[in-house]
């Protein structure tokens, strides 16, 4: 993790007298009652994005275990490495289910590229005990 | 797609006595035989990817509404920006997940980068409008 990420980090206020977003100030007990509340909301939040990490790396297991035997597959079979009509309807599927699921189409993507780069890691390295090809699935 | 992901593509040869990956010549039928069945198995593989990739982007989307509403939770409450032993923990349990599904460990940590670095833009830009804090949760 870069140290960078931490540059912007603000002191944690201590909430007395805690100023609200908009500038007004609320009595102490009121204002800890109020962090108390958003702490709660945080943690619970937290918990759920743990969740999902865990349901989605799970899921990216399986993902690879798929593109290790394609790669293999191919490599077997001297199959073509790549196939960009497969990759361009593979994007056009994903922006329209990320659409559907009030996702940025763009990230989207940039998520299928993140994931097809690591992919083609795996398959040089299979093609290289093959000497067969790489490509993205 | 970068054009240069498709420079390592070969030729799809047509199956006529088409060598097998270990040198060895087979007759033209079972070869042809032999590519169905690949390509069979690559489509079956193709379709479970997709499906994947289906639940993945869902999950993405779930987890982007959490990480939005913590951006607004933060900016509202003036927390801090960023949670450093958060962070670390967050990449130690990913660790562990993969490791558990037999996904490659570093594979995970730079997912998880990728994916904080997607919610850093979404806070900065939710911070922009309540002057606040941005970071990756």
């Amino acid at each position: 993790m870069p140290a960078s990420r931490y540059a912007h980090a603000v002191a944690e206020h201590d909430g007395q007298d805690a100023p609200t977003g908009d500038g007004r100030s609320t009595p102490p007990a009121l204002a800890r009652q109020e962090q108390d509340d958003a702490r709660g909301t945080l943690d619970a939040l937290r918990a759920s994005i743990d969740n999902l990490d865990a349901a989605i790396i799970h899921l990216l297991a399986e993902r690879f275990k798929c593109t290790q035997k394609v790669g293999a597959l191919k490599a077997r079979h001297g199959m073509p490495a790549s196939d960009p009509a497969r990759e361009a309807r593979q994007i056009e599927r994903l922006h329209r289910l990320a659409r559907d699921a009030d996702l940025d189409p763009v990230f989207a993507e940039r998520f299928l590229n993140f994931v097809i780069d690591e992919v083609i890691r795996h398959h040089r390295a299979i093609a290289e005990r093959h000497e067969g090809p790489a490509d993205g699935d």
